[in-house]
């Protein structure tokens, strides 16, 4: 599904993938310049933990949103396909300035909220100006194209990803996640493989990249975000390939980018200065 | 050290590096490649396991070659340095058409190794025609820039990667193995951020290239061979980062290459061709 337009007269807001195991007491900067955007003792954060069946995992992020400051952090309590129809769930939505997704499974959250109400009102306040954040699973399932499993490993082969279709806040990229802890670049290298107008972003833990409007994003975190860029692939033998084969992909563009570094969608170029004090 | 210009009447042999867990029994076919490509039936083969303690590695290859047709396949006893200096083994190499070095620790071939009479007159006849191959810490060895250790992960850092000196038999690449199998990118990205005049190799377990006097090499094998070419590297942070620290790695060309995929060193061009029947 490509992204809502929303009603045009605003800017898209934010859109915040984090790679999984995102630091929530010592030093967590990637939350709290989430709240911080988010308007910080103005902002209205629902927190959705539809991924997992696991209920403290919400509590948790509702706890961490209060205690940076933020004004209101409702829990939106969804298990089933229905609760997202209910007006009670929709309401809590209101005046939300940013939403967060947690981690679980990202089928799990595609089956519960795919085409519903909740579905159609993130991706459409998403697009009138709301902050969307969401971390493992929850970062997952942001584009259009989500990869929902896989083998670990660097190099790809047809089969080592799967693909189902995603939210849909943005349509030029997919995205992995615990990138560098689980070795998942073979299945992110498979997914743009198999139609090279994607671009791969590969987010180690603890790092996330902040996405604007305008399609630049700036890398957060402890970790790096590995950009794979296959503009100029010359050859992918993907189509050609069996099952477990190993696969040619010829002149794939690829960047390594750590906190900071900022990155454009659209004219895929990087920008990376090191600090003056560090030089 | 740069690699030897022997006589200088003779193309250089073939350089085989393996990437470990190559396929000894059924469908063996870099290593029958190696026995063929050293004349076959009139192979000389001399097999050196001084990467492990464990005589058997060594006795092994030795039964292999030998069941493959090879016409002599002695086995070069060395376990220390003074062994490397006696007359017994070097006069084991007359005749030798081809070498295989066996896997086990690449810091312990370069200690028993490294400036002995064997090593020299191994660099001089690869220079003058001989096939040298290795696996495992045997292909870890080859080049000028060895890699002795490091860290998994497919993001680079400073630290994560040990480089000591190697054999020299070529000096444009740094070569890692069980690539895919032990996440072992990150590390590459790092041999090469250092220096980016060196061309990364990864390659993975039971795949080889077989490396020519043209310094063109072909795939062989059932995984695939990671090519890391950093020359059009925009920004490498390698040198402000800190240990531990997450890198910036701008503009890395990368190429994944399977079984019969070549790839020249010096134009840093890659060439792949599906076979007919595939396509």
């Amino acid at each position: 599904m490509v992204p809502s337009r929303g009603s045009r007269t605003k800017n898209r807001g934010f859109i915040i993938p984090i790679g999984g195991a995102v630091r929530k007491r010592k030093n967590p900067v990637i939350l709290e310049k989430f709240v911080e955007l988010c308007g910080g003792n103005k902002a209205v954060i629902p927190v959705i933990a539809a991924a997992t069946k696991v209920k403290e995992v919400g509590g948790e992020y509702v706890q961490l949103f209060t205690n940076m400051g933020a004004k209101k952090v409702p829990f939106v309590d969804i298990q089933t396909r229905s609760d997202c129809r209910k007006d009670e769930i929709l309401s809590q939505f209101k005046d939300a300035t940013g939403i967060f997704m947690t981690g679980g499974n990202q089928l799990r959250l595609s089956t519960i909220l795919g085409g519903t109400p909740v579905a159609q009102l993130i991706r459409k306040m998403n697009a009138d100006g709301l902050h969307f954040a969401g971390t493992s699973a929850g970062a997952a399932i942001i584009p259009e194209h989500m990869i929902s499993g896989g083998r670990s490993g660097s190099t790809p082969t047809p089969g080592s990803v799967s693909l189902s279709p995603g939210l849909g806040l943005t349509n030029s990229m997919v995205i992995d996640q615990h990138f560098r802890q689980r070795n998942r670049l073979g299945r992110l290298l498979s997914a743009v493989a198999y139609n090279p107008f994607l671009i791969g972003i590969g987010i180690d833990e603890d790092t996330a990249i902040f996405i604007d409007h305008k399609q630049t994003f700036e890398v957060s975190g402890s970790g790096a975000v590995t950009v794979v860029d296959p503009s100029d692939i010359q050859h992918s033998s993907m189509s050609t390939a069996r099952r477990g084969d190993a696969v040619n992909l010829v002149d794939v563009k690829l960047h390594i980018l750590a906190d900071g570094a900022t990155y454009n969608l659209q004219s895929k170029e990087a920008i990376v200065t090191d600090s003056p004090e560090k030089q």
